[in-house]
């Protein structure tokens, strides 16, 4: 079976900005959590009036949208059935990269998931007696984790990219290993580090829908294409 | 264009049952979220050992099922292209029935989402100056919501159903108006109420998998058929 490699890229997480863990309600917020402010992710339904001075507000503080993506990803059957060919990457806003075992049953409840995305900040790694989890990788460089498979196997999925149908246009990846490139921010483009990574920039729909949504019709595409 | 109803069948939502009003953890629960106990939805990440006394614990207290199911749906393009010709209906555990406006913008915050519900439960409608949003329908039966629609165009689907393969088995109802049931619950099984809606059980996967990807699975494949 070919490997798929999974890549959530430019996810909209990120631990408290430091120039914002002066601020009375984040202060506030961090405390009512029995947390310290620099300890907590940065959530725009919370945060939403302290975030709007940061720089790229727009993109920022949506870590639900890695929620509803992974929750998607890891109770698809695709993963779920062969999860030795299957790579899950996380890079986040600010260049960290998480890498996620594809058995990490992760909490559904949204505040658990939050909590142990904070863990993963602080600690690095979410580890159990026999497996990593979940690790953030240090030193990372995308183009490494990659780097075996050819740039024209590499697909960055975006609604402005040459539109294409879906599942055919899996057909002819059947029997190659793919890199699969789905933003995980809500609003604005991805970064130069994710873009250098490709020239196939395809949309699966003329307008901006959801990460997830792109998300699972390429998953489910990518399964009945290859199972 | 044909009609798709799309009904979460026996959804894991309800208010906290009157036998754990009294409860000391669900008091103070509420009392942190300033409500009264009979207010707030009953959800097992929070009232799990509550919950254990309960009948059909199981099968209960999973509101964040319906959370992601809504959001996979109304993300969609069937329904955001097309939202005339679709109706969504949630039928809940207790035998409520609410109908979603398919246009409506839900709270993609979980905690929001579950604020929202509980305004439903107590008001029985959401409404702007100009639609209803979300009701809680009188004297629901589900029976008189999906009349029109013929026994054979209701699909139930569900693990322990034929085996079909998605999207191929769409292509006969590509003109038919149709009924997708869906159960949004995390065990057990359907309750009567909904087995008597339809013979037809279907099933896109020899495993049991988590209703929202059932769900993309279904949406994907119907709008792929009728587009």
């Amino acid at each position: 079976m070919p490997k798929t490699i999974i890549l959530l890229a430019d996810s909209s997480i990120e631990l408290m900005p430091l120039k914002l863990t002066n601020n009375e309600i984040i202060k506030k917020y961090a405390k009512k959590r029995g947390k310290q402010p620099s300890t907590v992710i940065l959530d725009s339904s919370y945060h939403h009036k302290a975030m709007s001075k940061l720089p790229e507000s727009k993109k920022r503080g949506r870590p639900d949208i890695l929620h509803f993506c992974l929750q998607n990803l890891i109770g698809s059957p695709l993963i779920r059935s062969n999860p030795e060919s299957i790579e899950i990457y996380v890079h986040t806003i600010n260049n960290e990269i998480l890498e996620i075992n594809p058995e990490t049953r992760l909490p559904k409840n949204y505040n658990r998931f939050i909590g142990l995305m904070e863990q993963v900040f602080s600690k690095k790694v979410i580890k159990t007696n026999e497996k990593t989890l979940i690790e953030m990788l240090e030193n990372p460089s995308i183009e490494e984790l990659i780097v075996d498979i050819p740039k024209e196997n590499r697909l960055i999925f975006s609604s402005k990219g040459s539109l294409i149908k879906l599942p055919e246009y899996f057909i002819d990846y059947a029997k190659k290993d793919l890199v699969l490139i789905i933003g995980a921010f809500p609003h604005s483009y991805f970064s130069e580090n994710i873009l250098r990574l490709s020239n196939k920039i395809l949309s699966i729909y003329p307008q901006s829908i959801e990460a997830w949504v792109v998300l699972n019709r390429i998953i489910f595409s990518r399964e009945i294409t290859i199972l």
